[in-house]
C-alpha cells in the first residue's frame, strides 16, 4: 500500500502547533513524504450591525503586514523544528476553505492539524462537518492537544 | 517521539471498511503496535411517537444473536485483512461513546476510522462535534472512503 507523500500541517501558532508539527514531522520521516506547512491569516474586516463590512475612510489594516509577519513565524517555528526543506505557506482567508484547497492544488494526501485551536480539526468541523469531509480530498488526522 | 503504540480501528462493514482497515494494518506494522478491531452493534428499540421505548409482547430481538453475527463477521474480514493477532471486539451500544470507552480503557493514541459510513468520523461527530473530540484523549486518523 502507498505510503503518504505529501502532508500538509495546519499550523497555527497556538501553544500546541509544536505539537502538531512535532507529529507531522515524525510522520513525514517515516514516509519519506513531502511536507508543507500552510498558515492561514484570519482576517475579518469588522461588521456594523446590520451584518455589512464598514467601509470607514480613518480605519485601514496593512493585509499586505499581516501576511508578512504569519510568513515570518511560520520561518521561525518551522527552523525550530528542523524543517528546512519544508514548503511554508501563509494564505489570506478562512481555514476550511483554503487548507482544502491547498490540499487539491498540491495533491496531498494527508492533512495533519490540532485537535482545537484556530486551524484545529473542531473548528473547520463545526456545525459544517460533513460539508468539509466532503470536500477534503485526503486522510485528515487530528492530533490531541489540550486546549 | 514515542510511536503509537495501540491503534484502535473503528469497524463498520461497509464497502469502505477494507480500505481504513488495511491503512490502519500499515500504520500499526510501521509503528509496531498493537491493533484492535471494534465494531459496535447499534442495536435501537423503536421508539413510539413519544419517544418512548415500546415493550410490546409480541416484539423481541435477540441481542446476543446481533452481536453473535457482528463477531463472526470481525473475525472474517480480520482474517481477510491477515490480522491475526489483533485484539477484536463487538459490543453494543453507540459508536461515539463505546469508541471513547474503549480508547480510554484499553489506553489507545490513535483512532482509525473511515471519513464516512455508520462508524466514520463525520457521523461521530455530528453536531457535536466538540463534545466527541473533547472526550477522546487521543490522536483521530479519519481515512477518506467514498460515500
Amino acid at each position: 500500500m502507498a505510503n503518504y507523500t505529501h502532508i500538509l500541517v495546519a499550523v497555527d501558532f497556538s501553544g500546541s502547533a509544536s505539537k502538531v508539527l512535532a507529529k507531522a514531522r515524525e510522520i513525514a520521516e517515516r514516509n519519506n513524504a513531502k511536507l508543507s506547512l500552510l498558515h492561514i491569516v484570519e482576517y475579518l474586516p469588522p461588521i456594523d450591525s446590520a451584518y455589512e463590512p464598514i467601509l470607514a475612510s480613518n480605519w485601514s489594516i496593512d493585509e499586505e503586514k499581516l501576511v508578512e509577519q504569519a510568513n515570518e513565524s511560520l520561518h521561525k517555528i518551522s527552523a525550530e523544528h528542523g524543517l528546512t526543506d519544508a514548503n511554508l505557506k501563509v494564505v489570506l482567508g478562512t481555514p476550511k476553505y483554503e487548507i482544502s484547497q491547498f490540499v487539491k492544488t498540491n495533491q496531498c494526501d494527508l492533512v495533519v492539524l490540532g485537535s482545537h485551536g484556530r486551524h484545529g480539526i473542531s473548528l473547520l468541523l463545526g456545525s459544517t462537518a460533513n460539508a468539509v469531509l466532503h470536500d477534503m480530498p485526503c486522510d485528515i488526522l487530528a492530533v490531541k492537544v489540550n486546549k
